[in-house]
């Protein structure tokens, strides 16, 4: 059986469990922070980052790779499009949100989620205004600049649509929402995968995972 | 015409090119610096990186993005292996290379070779260091266990063969060379990939846009 590496509430690893129950692939999840320093794990992803998936003889990391192994293994139901440009275009925007986008998102969860309840640290406020205030601005006007005023990017629910909307989940679980009045594209998306019955119950799982059941 | 957004010496730049050169579809360059504040080029790439690639009505960003695009618009001459868990493989080998190491490799770049001699500043060479002696070591012996001994990672030169080596030409021309003796598979094949005719070509134009003709 398909073996993911992780923990819930990481934005990747979330994206690698709903595509798994969307195509109806069974899995078992084994534990695994990120960033671990744990020399087993170092040997499956170097990086120390999470998710890896192990499928029989292939070890693999790094979400955006591990989704496009599993369409092209495992082709129903189908979440990248066929057309080469609509696909090129489903990886930069999942390229995009799984790198800047998802690190600005970070910041803001570990600033004020992590921190405060995990860590029992205090935020820092300042670091977090610079990401909310200059740096995600940008990021989100490209996006609502890419995204349809109603349904999915593609037409069909899609990776596209859940990559871009996965890192905002957890600048959520900090109190970040993006404002539907400068960014009505982007906030109507996130409500819409939200909705999304696989994307519900792996989002009911994290609720639990991270004490907010 | 296809436009490529871009500089020569860019190792995301030059994989771009390369692939281009071996499919054999004609294109110009748009001289582009990286990390450029220009507002036109921004709605281009809202990151200001380098490369951007524009096909007719498609704008695409990310030098691994657009290398798979190329392979699915452009079939022949084939970049990518068709089996799907060496497909794979090969996406995690050019994800790892293009984030983390060449990162590390961009670091010792910019520092024994922008800032000397284009910068007229000093190096960091405590920076330089770490990089050679404590955060590179892990990604070469990983990339070591990955390589064969001979020939190329999956049979015929790839992109997965040319996304490994890309992150070191641009060490080497800050001077860095990986140890043929610790790291064989790997300093083997930045020498065989440094062979191939299309990427001795490009080669050749960046020793000139460099200074180093």
């Amino acid at each position: 059986m398909i073996k993911v590496y992780g923990v819930h509430g990481s934005p990747f690893v979330r994206k690698v469990l709903i595509a798994l129950d969307i195509k109806g692939i069974p899995y078992e999840v084994v534990q695994q922070m990120p960033f671990s320093r744990d020399a087993e794990y170092l040997k499956i992803n170097p990086l120390g980052k999470v998710p890896a998936l192990v499928d029989d003889d292939l070890t693999l990391c790094d979400s955006k790779v591990i989704c496009q192994y599993l369409e092209d293994a495992y082709p129903e139901v189908a979440l990248y499009p066929k057309n080469p440009k609509e696909r090129a275009r489903a990886h930069w925007y999942e390229d995009l949100c799984a790198g800047r986008v998802a690190e600005l998102a970070s910041g803001i969860f570990f600033q004020r989620f992590m921190r405060p309840f995990i860590l029992k640290q205090e935020a820092d406020e300042v670091l977090v205004a610079k990401i909310i205030d200059r740096d995600l601005p940008p990021m989100l006007d490209y996006l609502e600049s890419q995204i349809p005023a109603d349904g999915f990017i593609f037409g069909d629910f899609m990776m596209a649509d859940l990559s871009v909307i996965s890192p905002f989940i957890n600048a959520g679980y900090a109190g970040y929402q993006v404002d539907a009045a400068r960014w009505p594209a982007v906030a109507g998306l996130i409500a819409r995968v939200k909705q999304q019955p696989q994307v519900k119950a792996v989002l009911e799982l994290e609720a639990k995972a991270l004490g907010l059941g």
